[in-house]
């Protein structure tokens, strides 16, 4: 319908040339909308490379037949149609230099008689061999893998060279994912609300299921596909019983069966209660026999429509969920249950350590460890225990969860949040590598130097930022994060760097004054978001009711639900005293990181106030007071903001106008909301410490109760308080 | 992303076409995902005519310069530019045989030169001349109206001519609408959500207002011009006074300004105690001057930044909204309070007549006539009073609203519901002209014979099926409820079927094969819809807690909110008796209408049990009695679902995959549906009839208490029951 829509401009472009009419088109090109991804296969726009990738892509073999194998050949056709310009036919033999062969040694001739035999091995189950040979005397490029998957991951990884630009004369790759387990989590709701979403709807159309097969899906499985994500969790951990219901069940069936070719198995979240709800008996008491039954007959019944179903997320005794220790249990006995249940059938628990019980702790943050540890090696051998990144609950920045290596008998994956609850949302630009980066290659000292956090864990599981907005994320530039979470994922030592650079040619463009300005945006971003909302190891500072905008203030109701029990801000100080003096969660590390963390003079600054009650005036290591380098982390992450915005307005033309004004736009929001984090902050601590701003700072718009009394419009998930832009009353 | 997008298979044909390339696409055609709606402008498929067509149309001379004739110029550029396959060029004089004349008389030197005075005159303030004629001695073809907006209208009407397969060679048409209020109403909260709506989310992205514009709006103005909506209403009625608060009128002028090209006023619902809620008053009495002053500041403070607002829509005093009477006033004092702050600058009120007060009437559906009629002549000039097309609700079928010309001193609106909150939401197929039509044209004989309902209105209102939904309605068939309500708006004497005809050939195809068949399916779709949920004049019928599946059990709680109430089902018969022995509602209709009503002898058999109750053995005028006929009816509901199913099935190849394979499964959904609808209904009524089902009948697939029992799956809105399909338990 817009009149720059994408194909009508194009047909017009080609009735011209084919024509040789002298007509112009009185329409500037295709504007974006999104929906493609990084899959966006467009002609290869330098012309020297593109003879190079005609010259050594002219015809497609592929042996063998099968879902996957057949998803792995339509995409290679489809996406090299696209950045070839003309599709490469597909052959049954090699006919000539540049042929293209995929397949694996069992379905595949081919492919079995070419010496690949130890890249295979190497490439492992899931794993792919891409590389540049003669076969029978003719040029070719071969995509190998033990499995179809493999295949199909090779398929993805030779377009994404080809879409970054990369010469494949040389070609000789051997991709094997790191982590067996690549998986997304929905918090997604039967009633298609989202628990943590900010692209619309859920994608899952519960009510239309199974009789209507929505195109998304296979367009969902094709982007996780791309990125090896081997798993997607189709519902909300705060779980409703009635997924499990038979009519569910059907609808489960149908949405495994479109993500099945492409590598996809589906996992549900299991809400403990479910024999007392779905079945009426009296008890879920994990160690009840008639529970037990239940719970074997039920997947049973899963698997009977779904046979590669993958396995349950498990959220028990955590903010009011059911869970064993209802029944005096352990949470070894709850998931050892669900596991007996599932292990015949090879799935998998994966339980979670996010819990959060009814008392409130001495230290929110020390609960798990504390909860967990006795329990190791008393879980079956198909339980994973899921680990957030941090002790806390996905800030902008915390220490990386003392969990890891602690557990050294128990399977651990860890849980990262690609939705940005506390990060500006759909809104702000916030690109997450960094902050995975970093608690991926954090070292617990857990077996001595290099235990890092990635090779302490078994898998990755995302909380997917996907919903039904056109643009999947809410953003174009939240793309990035579901691109990252999958690239790390499949091989956690990448460098975000690398991770954007990608991103960015694939879904932008490969021009260099696109990809500097735009990484380098890109990179800073978190930072930024750190800086502006919660610096020097500062957490949990929003306001009540939503995750959005600041509330340092907030107090009452549980306590270690708000602000100032984690800010503990007094006229002495700001921050966390988590060494021996106080709440020792520090002592959950191993000695080194321990003694690094517990010591003022050697605790990373970013994580200062995590860990320690620092006066204001007290000097830091920059030889500023704490107030000082406070008051120049806020400034900076505002200052970073207008510098994101600039950067931004300069590539007017050179990214299509439609994506560029939507990304404008929220950068401009966010220099906004930057700045009401800062204000609403500095007045609150400045309350306390009642030291002066330096002179030039920029001082806060409004007086601190203004913030305090800031109510937000009605959306009550997403309040944008329009009075920050307006000056008005609050 | 989808291999089979439209804009990426164009490209590799135009490659393929212009480099005579031997290889050839392995895709199919180009899916569709029904975002251009009627306005796919594609390649005319006929060879002689698109030949014609271009001859026709060589050049584009647009004189005057306004956003509004910007918009018309681009729609023509764009549109012809899909329909003749190259884009033709501007010019600024007539240049040679086929020049495309587009302008006012007031802007426009060469259009205020041809004889087009008389025309013009019977175009009107928003109408439009079209006419083949020949300029400078060349043959050309004028676009003219005295307004902007009537050469918009004109250059959607001609552009609706050409992709019908309209010739041009003789085209002589002057285009006036019968109406001067055409509008949409939005029942759209300020959260994003819908009162009833089926198509995602809110259009409204209040959110991110006013700082980033969807290209959506435009596209939505777009569609509203293309029928000649000249206005909407963005929230529900159902207010919210947030939204009158200035940060919210900020995001309003945004919308403003994008729709203003497309002559679309905006217009508001304004909650009755907004000065209460908004300003602290202690009253929102209408003859409090406090209140009267804060409604004038209030208004003009629109005013300023929405220079064109239209007005606003009040429910008040209806299902428990506020309202005048709360004060002990009349709803004319309520009108007319609004309507003095509006008149100095234009603005209507549109006052409805949907009143549901607290407490229960006689009969519900002879409430609104009796509250109203004695106010007739109290209101201001500029208050309409807003009357829905029948008594009770938005039912399948109900007689025409008494209202209609019983009110002689007060301009009346009409709204009707575009949104199929009663006919089954999303899924079903409904096309709702047949419906509209019946009731436009129903003769109330308020001024002797001829006094139709068309005549005795000023403006229509509909209901807005319109969301989020990339396909806008929920489903690509719910598309031409949108379209139909618009040309009916424009034009209340067009047919069902001329208008079917255009809407299938702008959506799908010209293509005989595709035309006939959906013309016939959509025609009958609403009757089929009737059938199997109320049919011979019932009403109302639905389960507690939904407005989806069948629930004539349903009782308790205010008596005029349940099924029970309305059906009057007993032992004796079924229906509810209205005439002068029952409520003698059937008195609110002028004699002649009064007394076809009342006589069960001349009562339309459609109508029967809504005006009379009737025995069950009784016999009516076909000979079989009131069993045999509601029998008959329920079983011809599902035939034609079945029918429309095979219908569709039909066109595979001749209408798009996606589109195709989306309509097929929401019929199969239908058809269950239709099924649960007819044995719901039946098991009921045989529960006081005792009579049993004729040999062949469809038998229940369940028991009544089955039906009964049956609970829908957690979208409270849309309960889709499988155990209808699984047949499994309730």
């Amino acid at each position: 319908m817009r009149p720059f829509a994408s194909g009508r401009s194009v047909v017009l472009w080609c009735v011209l040339l084919a024509a040789a009419s002298p007509r112009s088109v009185p329409r500037p090109p295709a504007a974006e909308d999104g929906y493609d991804l990084w899959l966006r296969y467009r002609l290869v726009d330098d012309a020297g490379r593109l003879a190079q990738y005609r010259a050594a892509l002219t015809h497609l073999v592929v042996e063998g037949d099968s879902p996957t194998l057949r998803a792995a050949r339509d995409e290679l056709s489809f996406g090299l149609a696209g950045l070839l310009g003309s599709a490469i036919p597909g052959a049954d033999s090699v006919r000539r230099d540049g042929a293209l062969i995929a397949g694996t040694p069992a379905t595949s001739p081919l492919v079995a008689a070419l010496p690949l035999a130890d890249d295979l091995r190497r490439a492992g189950d899931e794993g792919f061999v891409l590389r540049a040979l003669r076969v029978r005397g003719r040029q070719a490029i071969v995509i190998a893998g033990n499995s179809g998957a493999g295949v199909l991951y090779g398929a993805f990884h030779l377009l994404r060279l080809i879409q970054t630009g990369t010469p494949l004369g040389a070609l000789a790759v051997v991709g094997a994912p790191k982590l067996r387990l690549r998986l997304l989590d929905h918090w997604d709701n039967l009633d298609r609300t989202e628990e943590r979403g900010y692209a619309g709807r859920s994608l899952w159309d519960w009510t239309h299921l199974p009789d209507s097969i929505d195109p998304r899906y296979r367009d969902y499985a094709r982007a996780n596909a791309s990125l090896g994500i081997n798993g997607t969790v189709l519902t909300n951990v705060n779980a409703n019983a009635g997924v499990l219901a038979p009519d569910f069940l059907a609808k489960v069936a149908a949405l495994a069966s479109v993500l099945r070719p492409y590598g996809v198995r589906v996992y549900l979240t299991a809400r403990f209660s479910a024999p007392i709800e779905l079945a009426g008996l009296g008890t879920a008491d994990p160690l009840d026999s008639a529970v037990r039954a239940w719970w074997r007959r039920k997947v049973d019944e899963i698997y009977r429509v779904v046979p590669d179903f993958g396995g349950f997320v498990v959220k028990a005794n955590s903010e009011g969920q059911p869970g064993p220790q209802d029944y005096g249990r352990t949470h070894a006995d709850g998931a050892n249950m669900l596991a007996d249940a599932l292990a015949p059938h090879g799935g998998v628990v994966m339980w979670r350590a996010f819990v959060y019980s009814n008392d409130v702790p001495t230290d929110r943050v020390r609960q798990a460890y504390d909860e967990f540890t006795p329990q190791d090696g008393k879980f079956r051998e198909n339980v994973l225990l899921q680990v957030k990144n941090g002790p806390l609950d996905f800030q902008p920045r915390e220490p990386f969860h003392p969990l890891f290596g602690a557990m050294p008998r128990t399977p651990l994956m860890m849980e990262l949040q690609i939705t940005k609850e506390y990060l500006g949302q759909d809104t702000h630009l916030a690109f997450l590598a960094p902050l995975w980066e970093e608690a991926l290659r954090a070292d617990t000292y857990a077996r001595g130097p290099g235990s890092t956090v990635g090779h302490e864990i078994r898998g990755l599981a995302g909380v997917a930022n996907v919903g039904s907005d056109r643009d999947w994320c809410g953003s174009d530039l939240n793309q990035a994060n579901w691109y990252a979470f999958g690239r790390l994922a499949w091989d956690y030592t990448l460098s975000s760097a690398a991770i954007a650079d990608e991103w960015i040619r694939m879904t932008f463009s490969n021009d260099p004054r696109v990809v500097g300005p735009v990484k380098a945006m890109t990179l800073a971003s978190r930072e930024a978001v750190v800086n502006y909302m919660t610096p020097l190891g500062l957490a949990h500072q929003m306001a009540r009711g939503h995750h959005y905008g600041p509330g340092p203030w907030v107090a009452g109701g549980r306590a270690d639900q708000t602000s100032v029990y984690f800010n503990r801000a007094d006229t002495a100080g700001l921050g966390f005293d988590r060494t021996a003096t106080g709440s020792n969660a520090v002592r959950q590390y191993f000695p080194p990181v321990r003694r690094r963390f517990a010591d003022r003079d050697s605790v990373p600054e970013t994580l200062l106030l995590w860990f320690h009650h620092v006066g204001w005036s007290q000097r830091l290591r920059s030889g500023r007071t704490l107030w000082q380098e406070l008051l120049s982390h806020y400034q900076a992450g505002v200052d970073t903001v207008r510098w994101m915005e600039q950067t931004w307005d300069g590539l007017q033309g050179l990214v299509d106008s439609e994506r560029f004004r939507r990304v404008q736009a929220f950068l401009r929001i966010q220099e906004v909301e930057a700045r009401w984090w800062r204000d609403a902050s500095v007045s609150y601590w400045q309350s306390f410490s009642h030291l002066p701003l330096p002179p030039g700072y920029e001082a806060p718009a409004h007086s601190l109760d203004w913030y305090r009394q800031l109510r937000c419009p009605p959306d009550p998930r997403k309040p944008r308080c329009d009075a920050l832009t307006n000056n008005g009353t609050p």
